[in-house]
């Protein structure tokens, strides 16, 4: 089943070229922030599956190109993310001269896993304002696991249970010194969806693939089987650091082919099976308000590197 | 005024030695997970304040000492906390031969902020499990900022209003080379509380004392006004990083005197104003679940430099 949220936050079921509005199967449904009916109805999806697909061939319907796609989870309770999960974007990062600041760049075995705050989350066809004039912001195209169940310790061997579905996810970064929470934190620096894909239509963790161009020329190409550590054994590492809780978005890494984004570009993520999230940059960088202090000008630009 | 969860999570005034039960004026109050009642409710207090304390006099009342606190914001959007942000913490993290990997050590300049995962705030007489016991796992005794408004770009001079309240927070950390949200975020890893104490009964946000004991000795003793960026311009970062809600913590920092942490411990955090927030270290360590599979073998153990 594919899971979309439209228009003043309502809940639909994809269906081909239409969207099935099923809100009214959803308890506490509420259009206003936090939206934590959409946790709630992750946990409890199992058990509505039936009545869900019951309700859709009568539900009310919309054309999906006539509706506005939301990201699926717009507050989940975190997002997890997995530091240099490709070998060749490992190779990558050492290989461009000041990016990365002159740093050996090591992979998730040495990182563990980083947080991006939920305030970061947009959803398809947004557009995105980059925070520093005079740093470089990079799109990371991802494939991000959606979480089903509260668990801790879970083994790898039992992770996919753990597992609601999939869904798309940039992780967009400012490179420099910073914690990656702080560089990848900023406000639309997390653009989710379009739909999140039931687990059950997802064939093989392992064998994923997916896409992302930069005004229609192709940047980067991954493949899930190509990750260090695989979806599996993220949510195991995870899962024995922190409870899991439904909805929890863990991106899993991105592949080679990472780039940086300029103002007017438009980014299309696609991963199969769960289709195109566009997002778009704006011609505009974000301006510190007045009175910002001067403590705070060394943030606006790259420091001890040339960019 | 100061409020506190207690019980099945109910919602409580505190008076002096007694808690005043309100849960009666909560809107969607529920006592599951995720909470989302007490967000909306820190975003409307201040509408009503008035019901509040007319109610207070004539509500259910019980002893402090006969309910068991709960963390007083169970589930935040976020917890943002503050890297390096006194001075003598900084110097310290140099002086120990080992334990920072010979790092050098830099400040919040430098590291921008950081995220811990929700899933690791424990309440009041919480027992902490230490997750790996080849390794070393740190107190770090800090003042809490609660978030009142739906913000973004604030400035320096104008955070107060920003602000919900005050509150303890223990940033319990694993040392060594992973990133800061996976050495911090381990379940149990936030003790938060005892209360909330609100905007209005803080005096001087550059002027709050608090202390750490651990087994009745003194290790921590701090002053909000030593920081290298105070509360105010914590709260102007973040926001323009990211959008703040109302709930959100940022954890501001630790000032020296931080240490090793050991099964059997007994920790109490005194926020002035705010209470005393004491929790203990289980005197078994976690155990990774059977069927792991070796490649978590080397997050068992501090790597790169003796402990």
């Amino acid at each position: 089943m594919k899971l979309a949220l439209f228009n003043d936050w309502r809940l639909g079921v994809v269906t081909g070229e239409e969207i099935a509005d099923i809100t009214a199967l959803v308890p506490q449904w509420s259009p206003s922030w936090p939206y934590a009916w959409m946790l709630t109805f992750i946990a409890n999806f199992d058990a509505m599956r039936k009545d869900i697909e019951r309700f859709v061939p009568s539900a009310p319907r919309y054309l999906l190109e006539a509706v506005e796609l939301k990201p699926p989870i717009p507050q989940p309770s975190k997002v997890i993310a997995a530091p240099v999960n490709y070998p060749l974007h490992q190779a990558e990062m050492g290989g461009v001269q000041g990016v990365y600041h002159g740093a050996s760049i090591k992979t998730i075995e040495h990182y563990g896993l980083f947080l991006k705050p939920p305030s970061s989350i947009v959803g398809p066809n947004s557009m995105i304002t980059l925070p520093f004039k005079g740093r470089r912001t990079d799109h990371e195209a991802e494939v991000a696991v959606v979480i089903g169940k509260t668990v801790k310790n879970v083994v790898e061997s039992e992770a996919e249970q753990a597992i609601f579905g999939m869904t798309g996810l940039l992780d967009l970064s400012v490179r420099g010194q910073e914690d990656r929470p702080f560089r990848k934190g900023f406000d639309g620096f997390c653009p989710l969806g379009p739909v999140i894909v039931t687990r059950d239509e997802v064939k093989d963790w392992d064998n994923i693939e997916f896409r992302l161009t930069v005004n229609g020329t192709v940047r980067q190409q991954g493949n899930t089987g190509r990750m260090i550590y695989p979806i599996r054994r993220l949510v195991a590492l995870a899962s024995y650091q922190t409870t899991l809780y439904p909805g929890d978005v863990i991106a899993t890494g991105t592949p080679e082919g990472v780039g940086e984004i300029l103002p007017g570009d438009v980014l299309t993520l696609e991963v199969d099976g769960v289709g195109r999230l566009t997002v778009s940059v704006s011609r505009q960088y974000a301006e510190p308000p007045e009175g910002m202090g001067s403590w705070f000008d060394p943030f606006l630009v790259a420091r001890g590197a040339p960019v």
